[in-house]
């Protein structure tokens, strides 16, 4: 085999980025040349992640004034908090155009940058960029990404809610303006900044949901579903937060459109993800749980019969740290570079 | 003050029992003079529940050949497994006709015997009681269970779904058929008995439905809600385990009948629940968290404004074993004995 | 009955405070007349701990410049950081004598200021007043806490490892030099304060010991510890971290002196402990769960034999939020008010 | 390549079972071509363990009566209860003497019968085979397991213990009668039988010891630290339940023999797990968190001074599904086999 690919984790600190490195650790075909993070520029990755103390990996830098020429990267993950991201992004590619990079954050998922203006309260700092970034839902955009130089890897609830509905919506299988989105996550997709409400004695033994009405993630909902579609659709989205690290799991009702039952959408489902690798319908009536996909970068749907006449119950699972982020990314990397797409990823869910 | 009401609780080894026991040991008006519990008949209340160690406690008997007459019971709170319990409150009231009973299985909740027979698979084994007893919401139901000799305590999840909901069906708010309910519950709701699937290995650091299209709950709210509407009302409902013991929390999608908007929808919960000391409702835009009633007898409701024109999102929160079931179960007997309602239910949230 | 006292909780928006707040708002013979929290001041006690939503309660000020003559207060509850504590009770006093102050800071705890200064790493701002206050563990020091006009609440670890140890050292039944407490916390022991290590997906699914070797509660244990002994002390003590919100349990392994057996020193323990309301010593060979103390105000202790001769193994249990802390505040606040000590403490554990 | 060996796992619908199958789904030598169940026999492995729904795998059948020359198994993993074991191993080693197996139970782990029953309270069924067994410590046998026909895998709680133990009482570095072990294992230990007492609302928000003073586990640590030790050892060790699925920490406190300080003993452990792939000894003074060993085969160990003079703590890491049962199995495997030790076992931790 050549030489493996040189890729760098912008923003190793973090949740995402302490998962691409248990991932990419294990991944043939590369090796971690570059690790960034700010408030630890100097620590050792076993600083902030102690887990990664028995291996070698580079000492974590600032990003700020990098040398990108000289760090030769094939692929740089950037894993940045929202804003940073633009500018970080735009002077690495300027500075080493053949660098591909996967962007985790939302700064480029959005084409319009109306929207994203609207949504996020400030102009677009990179709109030439967000223009020409591909966004990075396998399943959906495969084709395009092959060639993308950024990819703006989907968000997880996004991912998680996309993965069922748009087969559906691309089919005219249900009715555009009757879809519920009841999502619940792990706090991992909180992120691991330090925040009162975040504490461990403040989500322990609890449920809530929150953003009631107007999370940023509806826009990118949004995009994608009226591109699927054709036309605008606006779901109802929920938000809620589950006291435990990982897994996003979606309950989407849907009425079937044009006299299509829980069966006829199924029937589209296991079709559109009969060669998927990481997208696992179940037998019919089936629902999957968190559980199953802890860890791996599976996404289990199920689908059930609403007893209310001609409607469905779709539920999704996910890890959001895999699927919903760093494993994405991956599979997102290995399609870009001409590698099978489940290389490195093969790891099987972790339960109990 | 006159000598303390002489009270049973029948299934004490359960959940609901020993939050019976919890709150009774507290309640300034009666004293606990019966314990039954069938597999634990012969130990002694600490031995099931240690919790208990410090107190003076009657020890446990089965329910077998208790002699009703002597027990001279006040009040009879049953806690016992669906079937079994329509037989023994049979026994029972033949035997000692002024003895109240509160019972928090479902046998007695559904009127009408042939809606039993099809969701529980076989024939009422006490119709005629079933006739006469007296569904226990306090909210919607004060006036007759005032005057009852066996309350049906309703069940934690249609609880936490009817108080938001009924106010509104009532008014003729919303739109009866577009009410989607997505449930979602701590794990005492699932009782006490060892199964696998209630292990904490299986539970824990996971999410899930369960009984998708098909669970029981959903005959004691379409008996409810069609008494509050005046017609039939079908309506979906998911429920979903949280690892966590105590909490239900109920997100309700409905849509404001001839032009009303969640303000008025608020506005009516408001003026529902103003004198109601179990019921708050939140400042509009707000949604509670199931912590912040930890413990407590109190049931949150919040009502927010929904991104889809003309929708609302209701959010309640109530504790599964508290509101949802002993402490309810306690209020009513407060009713039915002519006490203060809020008697030994005063407790404040536990929190963190 | 008398008008009710008035008492205020010197920072409310921490745990202890809430937990305060919770248990003052059913005490019969207090009215809560201050709250004070400073990044919180100008709000409602709602806004920083929305169990309180349904309650009415004084609004959130800031202590710096409070007008403690004005402010009437028959009991202050200090609930500050480490610090602070120390010139805001100087103050308070200063202005109105005649308020009793319960501390539950660490301030006041060690007589010996050489011992503070070099646990803390300053001098003591109030040296005077720490020799004036009385060590607040009342199975240890009721009388002299009776008379009290500053009362030291003793910290959660240390009375969780004393109330077992103190009456067998005072016994002389125990090896002084053996003693080995190992000891496991719940979260809320840590505080409300925004840590990256005390987020809920740092701590879940984790256990660890802390601060191995170089615990600052040490101080307080040498202190009483010796104390009880008439000489000096120097236990083994390493603190951990359990993901759950409540609770202490203290494994504590000991070696009888002069023959006593592992029974010898649970009759000294049974006999010490026959009048105290809140502390239940188990039969022997049994131990506790934090689960059966969870909400109340009770501690358990039980003690068995080691298979190693001559040794046994005590292991304690309370709730490190009321008989740890705020709890026994309380039960010193009734002993200094001449009240009954179990007022407003008589809530039983919260289990499941 | 060679074609891939043909392996088996007996009792695949447990913990330990599920969590070979998760290793051997990616372990690059082997096969599964056999997997038993007994309740669940007839059953496909998705049935009892969804997370392997996208995976191909023989159904469950029961062990009874099994062909054992057909089944052509070059390794059988036994993960049968305790008791059974015997008797299955007895007859497929009769059966297929040149299948190599490796038994997760406790049954051959002990060469002296004596204690077996003893402990176990009844005679041993394959006396003769428990003579032939090696104990499977990879770290202290690793000469002897090379060559073992039947490979007795050693305890979680004991690998936790013996991994920090065993070099420095064979190094003769500490004293041999003063030795704590204080252990704290996650639920999964416990099994997946339907046990009242592993309920998840049993469990969650709470801590306890149990088996004080008289665990199973302690004949084993009795044989394996007697026999680094040159005569008789009996340490004092209580194992404790932590609210998590995986892990087990045991924070051991010891007492340097012959003016040995903490820091020598640091040296001690360093030295000897230098090459070990899968021990990991952290700089001196740090100590290890259960959850930066999640998912993987390593041990994480640290060594703090005590404040007493003379004595240092050790605190041990390890999951118990992977290094503490199924991990240390295939580790145990890929040494017989002649493979390199880590093969399969790369898996970087899963953290958070």
């Amino acid at each position: 085999m050549a030489s493996k690919a040189r890729v760098g984790v912008l923003g190793a600190s973090g949740y995402t980025g302490a998962e691409l490195v248990r991932l990419l650790l294990r991944h043939p075909r590369v090796e971690i040349t570059l690790l960034t993070a700010e408030r630890s520029a100097g620590k050792a990755m076993r600083d902030v992640f102690p887990q990664f103390s028995p291996f070698d990996l580079p000492k974590l830098v600032t990003v700020d004034g990098l040398d990108w020429v000289g760090a030769l990267l094939d692929v740089a993950f950037c894993a940045l908090p929202h804003g940073t991201t633009q500018t970080v992004i735009k002077g690495l590619l300027a500075a080493a155009p053949s660098t591909r990079v996967v962007d985790l954050s939302a700064d480029f998922r959005l084409h319009d940058t109306a929207a994203y203006a609207k949504w996020y309260g400030h102009e677009h700092l990179a709109p030439e960029l967000q223009s020409e970034a591909v966004y990075g839902l396998i399943e959906t955009h495969r084709r395009e990404i092959r060639h993308a130089k950024l990819v703006a890897n989907p968000g997880c609830y996004t991912t998680c809610a996309q993965l069922p509905l748009v087969p559906l919506i691309k089919a005219n299988a249900i009715e555009l303006d009757e879809i519920v989105i009841d999502a619940k996550s792990g706090m991992t997709g909180a992120g691991r900044a330090a925040k009162e409400a975040m504490l461990f004695s403040e989500v322990s033994e609890g449920f809530n949901a929150y953003g009631v009405g107007h999370h940023r993630h509806m826009a990118e909902l949004d995009q994608e579903f009226s591109l699927a579609a054709g036309r605008e659709v606006v779901v109802s989205f929920t938000p809620h937060l589950v006291p435990m690290n990982r897994g996003i799991l979606s309950t989407i009702y849907v009425r079937g459109g044009r006299g299509r039952t829980a069966q006829n959408l199924h029937e589209i489902l296991i079709e559109a993800y009969a060669k998927e690798p990481f997208v696992h319908v179940l037998p019919f009536g089936e629902t999957p749980h968190t559980r199953h996909v802890r860890g791996s970068n599976m996404t289990f749907i199920g689908v059930a019969k609403d007893r209310r006449e001609g409607r469905a119950i779709l539920v999704s699972a996910l890890d959001n740290l895999v699927k919903g982020a760093s494993g994405q990314a991956i599979q997102n990397m290995n399609l870009i570079m001409g590698w099978p797409e489940t290389t490195g990823l093969e790891q099987v869910a972790l339960f109990p």
